[in-house]
């Protein structure tokens, strides 16, 4: 039996924040991580995808000064060396998390973690079985890809998102079940590949979380791409027939393909965590539920993606942060996210910031909306692709949200999430002095635009 | 003699901006410009030269990604159809911002404008004289480029950004003598368009005004794009010998090219102003002088390059919004810029917000500095280009300002001044949640990396 002040379970975003914060503060640490460090977001997540869509956006923005008839040009991705180059950024980041962690003195134990009683964790390693003790312990374990039965992964031509980033080639032909940033950043990419690409959404827009305007401009802008978007459908079943993928619809549609992603969410890594063991209760759906400090029992936090309150890396290291702070005794306060950001990434990008106006309607609340074209913009002017816009939603005077669609977008989520947070309204926003021209101007043309009133 | 609330004069970002902000507070407003609407800043800056830098944007992008052999490709501008859509958007633009000034009241006149008593103005317009009298004045006349003897624009292969914005082909070689913003943005766009660039400074470094650490790795950047670079040289004499640019330089050597761009600086343009019947008082360089309201005289405003505070459209902008609100009476404050942002862009910018650890150190003060290169952030690596680094300057453990270099680095300028202006410093930077991942996330690495101490 290993004795620690904390075991931190899941080298990810949470677990590798929470590791660094605890570690500074005086604390010993054991960090066990099942798989890769990094977890998910490294290295089937949010980074490797960027890397395609970053050798990508040559195209997209070539693309843009064609449509304005002043560039000429090609690009084309060398789709291995892309899986190489990915391939070793992410072993390298991999391997510098790793050795960051151990030079701060946490203790590194690669295997699967679980519980077998109150502050007791069982680490299955490859050199067999050991005991860890610690007076508190941090479930930061994350999710994996979410299946359903008839839409499940077989390893053959229908694939989840880790198997679809493995490829040695880029398919000719792809279905999408689920238009959510999983599946959205996927198709943008394969459709600058070549492939034909077919996203099947059942929620009735694409992105379901965002704004439903934020959402059409942006299935404008994949349709344009030659992407065909299906919204409002339901996936009956899926799966390997001669050799290709074959979706059928609820409506009795069939649509084959080369390969099928199933992006239909994420479910929570607690299948073998015997988190009960723990002292933890699950929810129906395998998510772990804590408190407002974020304690899923004594002694015990769940942070990031496994307590399910929101599925992003961030989220996941600003809940550690805060969790390590408890743990230190340098807070007492309530867990407050703040007005959380989010971004789906790609040639046309979204990002937000707080609620969109349908939920706020949803809740029986009147909003009012300002919004700015970015063709007002002209960084966005420059860049030749100025489709979108940006759109503020107000409740009781106060901004509630803001939200934006377009080229680039994804730079304007800090932006207008400190504006936001610092309550930068009409009159304060004279007080910050804008660059111009930055793409960064159009957020306080939108904040100061004409309001239109909706109620619920 | 027409009679007015507030007569300014310039219809570039400041007169603007006091224009609408007075005409919103209920003032009767004359607004003068004497060229074209927008100023120099809309017609013959900042935003012609941010036009031809999107269109070279993609030859960037693909040249990056080809550096890490992912991506092959050309891109190729068709110069003829820029100049088109630049010279299309630049009338357009003014246009509506002329149009949209008359929809909110504002009297516009277009004509030269100059001062012939305390609050009258004569305006010398297409169909002659008219006076205009009024209780408040605001100057906002704006700067020209500046030149020397021996380093005048003679409209054959000398020229200035002016002249050389409005070339109806790219040269296939080009001069630039100063290396500051317009200088580096110009030589940028012509190298990118196949032109061979030189270009020469007097300082000890280009981006005189930025970070020496900084502009280092700028020169690295436009080095690798083949443009050469002279620096601590200064030029003797600049002229048009047998139809191409002849640049001596003061160590005897010649340089010649098929034009050449003077970029020493810009003058202010209050040489026909007669400011001083107004009151007003000039400094030995020709900039209206003012007090900490931005007053050149009793009811007299100077905002924006003609009070030589900061030669950049925003602060003219902000400037302008604080002499509309105390004419309004809404404030009786100093004029307060707060940390000032500003951005070199091209292939590999330059961002500012705040103080140089140079400037400090000149005022005898000890400075910390922490810095993180941008190779760890993501989206810089899967952007390929992960060249360049932020760089935060401490003075007595507070931000005084911070500074970055590399591709897309104008995009962090808001984030960082926001932070600054807020004092994120280390335990506070914990309540915000970085979007993961995002370029913006480079900045509070920055922030936290460990200290370096120099003293003057």
């Amino acid at each position: 039996m290993l004795s620690f002040d904390v075991i931190i379970l899941g080298g990810g975003p949470g677990g590798i924040t929470a590791a660094r914060v605890l570690a500074h503060g005086g604390k010993s640490v054991a960090l066990v991580e099942d798989a890769h460090w990094g977890g998910a977001c490294l290295n089937c997540g949010c980074i490797p995808t960027k890397m395609l869509l970053g050798a990508v956006a040559p195209q997209a923005l070539l693309r843009a000064q064609q449509r304005v008839h002043v560039v000429k040009g090609s690009a084309e991705v060398d789709y291995t060396a892309l899986q190489d180059r990915i391939s070793r950024f992410i072993k390298g980041s991999g391997r510098t998390l790793a050795e960051n962690l151990m030079e701060m003195g946490v203790a590194l134990f690669e295997g699967h973690g679980f519980g077998i009683a109150p502050g007791r964790i069982r680490l299955e390693g490859a050199n067999g079985n050991t005991d860890l003790a610690a007076e508190y312990i941090i479930l930061a374990c994350g999710t994996s890809p979410a299946s359903f039965p008839d839409l499940a992964p077989d390893g053959d031509c229908v694939l989840n998102s880790t198997g679809l980033l493995r490829l040695a080639e880029a398919p000719e032909s792809l279905i999408i079940v689920g238009a959510g940033a999983i599946g959205i950043e996927l198709g943008d990419f394969f459709a600058a590949m070549g492939g034909k690409v077919t996203v099947i959404e059942a929620a009735p827009h694409i992105a379901p979380l965002e704004d439903a305007d934020v959402a059409k401009e942006l299935l404008r802008a994949l349709n344009k791409n030659g992407i065909v978007c299906q919204e409002g459908v339901r996936a009956k079943s899926l799966g390997t027939v001669g050799g290709r993928a074959r979706l059928t619809l609820e409506n009795g549609k069939v649509i084959t393909a080369a390969k099928a992603l199933v992006a239909v969410g994420r479910a929570p890594n607690t299948g073998n965590l015997d988190a009960e063991k723990l002292g933890c209760v699950l929810d129906r759906c395998g998510y772990v539920t804590t408190n407002a400090f974020l304690e899923a029992a004594q002694g015990i936090y769940a942070v990031g993606d496994i307590n399910g309150m929101a599925l992003l890396a961030h989220a996941a290291g600003h809940q550690a942060a805060y969790a390590a702070a408890r743990i230190l005794g340098e807070t007492d306060r309530e867990y407050a996210a703040g007005p959380v950001p989010s971004c789906i990434y790609g040639g046309t990008e979204i990002m937000r910031v707080g609620r969109t106006a349908e939920a706020l309607l949803k809740e029986g609340k009147t909003v009012e909306v300002s919004r700015a074209p970015l063709a007002m913009n002209p960084i966005a002017q420059a860049g030749g692709g100025c489709a979108g816009f940006v759109k503020v939603v107000w409740d009781q005077g106060s901004i509630a949200g803001i939200a934006a669609v377009g080229a680039g977008v994804s730079h304007l989520v800090t932006v207008a999430q400190l504006l936001m947070k610092h309550g930068y309204e009409e009159q304060k926003l004279r007080q910050v002095m804008f660059a111009h021209p930055t793409l960064d101007e159009i957020i306080p043309l939108a904040i100061r635009a004409p309001k239109t009133r909706f109620s619920a």
